[in-house]
């Protein structure tokens, strides 16, 4: 095969975890896998899209200053690359003020040419179009003696974008870069979209793809290479950062293995908080442990992000909480080796009570009395992160936070929602996967089976004001990832009045979710960026 | 002038406030209002942008569901239309799944014609292109005999749109609906606008915009009719719902007039704060009063919204509130005649302390302290709030929301932050326009007099902390709105040390925007969907 000829027989795939603005830091890290691939002999070494900058760099593109600096810091990098052809993502600007989402291709201290990218997403999490122009040029470049189509991302999952125009104009290879979110899933709709576009071009195909956190998103790597022949002949591990070396010529490259999709769910989570908290200065963190599924999954995912020493969970009994999720919170600790401090609610609560007495007259206790309980816990847990600096991992799942069954600045109250967007359903199997890895089940199975509750007024059960969680989870998908009309959820199949209630809390908690904190998407619509309700809305279907 | 012969001669401009997704709640004002022109004699009513269906309906249209009850809402009403032609916004599907930001000219119980918006703003506030495809047809279309060039919001923006094509194709008269953000002076940019493209198409000029809040954004109405020669024949007064009868040939219509910034300003925040209120289903509202300026300009925008029998003032002292500002406290709450309540928070930051006693061992006080008190008041109000169902006004301004001089979970708890977009100074203003314009001032001097203090500690001023507010709005203007860099600022004149450490709080503080409460947008660049900086972020310039 003509195409994979000379030198770029070997290339090497630099699957990096950038961060966003960290123009030092992350130019370094190109530096420096850059030195290790040319080590490897490689002839040409392939960097993710914005891997100067950062993806996605949001409103920092408004800035001039932030663009110029940029610009500076590809130039830098640049004048230090000799021996190896370098392609990296950065952003672009031209004498009009125009900036592009582009690849720059460097040789022998110099940028060579860069490509601007066609097609800008402006959907799910993506407003591109809000800043970037498209881009107008080839995207055929040639690196030792090979024609190569170099293009960015949506660029190749646009049907007849501008990889086929490259095809047809003699490239021999297709590269593209990108920083693709991940969802649960997606490496494999990736691969399939990768392996379509190898069919139609008949070419080889390098993608590059990130890895890490950042804010909400996650970029999963699984950078790949596809023979013309659409066989797969390399593939680097999930969002873990690697240098993939690949010969083309040879059928023995690295193919590391796809997770099964609790695995890759839980690595996620994993990698989203342990991301978010070090990228924003945090080694410790700590969460409320109620006793209940959901925070000790979050205990989970925290020891294995931080390491158990590493973090402190914390009990916080008022008089509703049961005997039984007691001692379940103080085994689950034990089992992770996690410190857990206990800190009863119950004086506070009570102060708040007399102090409120007057207020209240002779009301029946309600939501009211409830949620003074869920905001103590609150602000003693962001009492405990201001005096000692610890991350609060907030332990609310999707179930909950899409029908409101929360309490804002409660239990919603931290720095980061590491499974907001976790279904409650899918909250226990994450639950029995991390049970099923260590030797020992961490999670003691009485958490796994007690009916889940709120505690916050005696012999609560969740399923009686939300019905059973199995059912409220399907409605859930189809309402608010499929956006169906509660008509057609009910024709198919579910029941009328479960619907119907459903959807007029989701719709009536926007502002809850609104002030949510941040946390890792893992679904193709999660609370989040791709996630634009408005909080007025009086639409019923 | 040919343009305004016949029927046309009369036409009315409907400024209405539309509720997103409210469709036979809109559906039944625009035939209300039609019914009202149709009397006055006007052969033409037209109402503003997607008046159908609300604007922006945002993520609402990807429910194709929610396109197609809007499209049956636009039919019943056009069977409903005789005897005057009616121009409306609505949002039109294709075939094909795609959608339109269109506008419907409708006629003898018909939907005549429409058209599709050609340019699709994608910045600031706005995500068209997330969810519209471009226009292409020509908005050309006759009524009574006159050639209308009929165009959409953005349409009359952008240099050389369709209006040109319009004017060229022989249009006797322009017609632009908008929905039209406001920001502090925006009627003044849209006249200046509107006026050059008169000057260009040398056409009359009618410009129908909406009225009312929705979540963050006012819609300002202004809506106005330029002549031919450029002359200003008609404009309806800002912020109303208005019905504007406009005779082409006369020069007697009315004309509104501008209102000073202030009291522009005043009735923003008064507009929007009473629009999400009882869009949202409140009828009364309460708020933290401390005595300080913040929380008695929101006092007094919250009385003027819902009258004072509607708002509750709640006094939550702390051992650190002077007595100072407790008896401006009352004075204010008599001054307005609102209902004030004291709940000291004295016994309840006592039992926290003693709660967290173990926890803080001998760490000497610091910032958990302040907000542990912090905390309790938003936790109060909370509970009033749940209790009671009042909506509960925040009282930060703009300045300490951009440096994060503001407790999350904290003073920043509750349904609607009215002054968020007000920096300090401006709220002085606004606090002294306030004064000005009742008998007797309400607000008592010494609030204006004293030097700002968060009394969380004891002898403690913002501007020990902050610097001068003055100098930091200027800061804060450059950073935020002008997206300046800290060395242009700094080149402008301002104290380098200041502007540093303004700069490093406002980037360090975007975790605690994203969870403050929507508010009034009354400058270019609020922090709502016109500001989307990455949290994870290690930009420095």
């Amino acid at each position: 095969m003509q195409a994979t000829e000379g030198l770029l027989l070997k290339l090497s795939l630099a699957q990096i975890n950038p961060t966003v603005g960290d123009l030092g830091g992350n130019s370094a890290k190109i530096l420096e896998y850059a030195a290790l691939a040319a080590k490897t002999g490689a002839g040409l070494v392939v960097f993710p899209e914005l891997a100067v900058c950062g993806y996605p760099p949001e409103d920092l593109l408004l800035k001039k200053h932030f663009v110029a600096d940029n610009i500076k810091a590809l130039d830098v990098l640049a004048r230090k690359i000799r021996g190896i052809t370098l392609i990296t993502g950065f952003v672009d600007s031209d004498s009009a003020g125009k900036i592009y989402n582009a690849a720059a291709v460097i040789r022998e201290g110099k940028v060579q040419d860069v490509y601007h990218k066609h097609e800008l997403p402006n959907y799910g999490v993506f407003d591109e179009k809000r800043y970037f122009s498209a881009g107008q040029n080839s995207g055929i470049i040639t690196v030792e003696g090979v024609v190569i189509g170099l293009n960015i991302c949506e660029d190749i999952w646009v049907d007849g974008a501008v990889y086929r125009a490259q095809a047809g104009a003699g490239a021999q290879i297709l590269i593209n870069i990108s920083s693709s979110p991940y969802h649960s899933g997606k490496l494999k709709e990736r691969e399939e979209l990768l392996s379509r576009r190898v069919k139609e071009t008949r070419l080889p195909l390098v993608y590059v793809n990130c890895a890490g956190g950042q804010d909400e998103l996650i970029f999963d790597g699984g950078s790949m290479v596809l023979a013309a022949d659409g066989q797969l002949l390399a593939r680097a591990p999930q969002f873990e950062e690697n240098l993939l070396g690949v010969d083309l010529s040879s059928s023995k490259n690295p193919v590391a293995p796809v997770l099964d999709s609790s695995e890759e769910i839980y690595k996620a989570l994993v990698t989203g908080t342990r991301d978010y908290a070090l990228k924003n200065g945090f080694k410790k963190a700590a969460l409320g442990l109620s006793g209940g599924v959901d925070s000790a999954l979050v205990a989970c995912i925290a020891c294995d992000a931080f390491g158990p020493e590493n973090v402190t969970a914390i009990a916080m009994p008022s008089p509703f909480s049961s005997r039984a999720t007691r001692q379940d919170a103080r085994a689950l600790a034990k089992n992770l080796k996690m410190e857990l401090r206990e800190i009863p609610i119950k004086k506070v609560f009570s102060s708040y009570l007399k102090t409120m007495h007057r207020q209240f007259e002779d009301l029946a206790p309600n939501i009211a009395e409830e949620n003074i309980q869920a905001r103590i816990r609150g602000n003693i847990l962001m009492a405990l992160s201001n005096k000692f600096g610890w991350l609060i991992l907030t332990t609310g799942n999707k179930s909950e936070m899409a029908v409101g069954y929360c309490t804002l600045y409660g239990d919603m109250s931290g720095g980061y929602a590491v499974i907001k967007d976790v279904f409650k359903t899918k909250v226990y199997e994450l639950a029995r996967f991390r049970n099923s890895i260590s030797r020992h089940p961490v999670i003691p199975k009485s958490i796994l089976l007690r009916a889940p509750s709120a505690e916050l007024r005696l012999n609560q059960t969740d399923e009686e004001t939300l019905g059973s969680y199995e059912e409220l989870d399907k409605i859930l998908m189809a309402y608010v990832e499929g956006h169906a009309s509660p008509g057609d959820i009910i024709a198919s199949g579910m029941d009328e009045k479960h619907v119907r209630q459903t959807v007029r809390l989701v719709d009536m908690n926007e502002y809850k979710r609104r002030q949510a904190p941040p946390g890792v998407k893992i679904t193709p619509c999660a609370f989040g960026k791709d996630w634009r309700l408005p909080i007025t809305n009086r639409y019923k279907e």
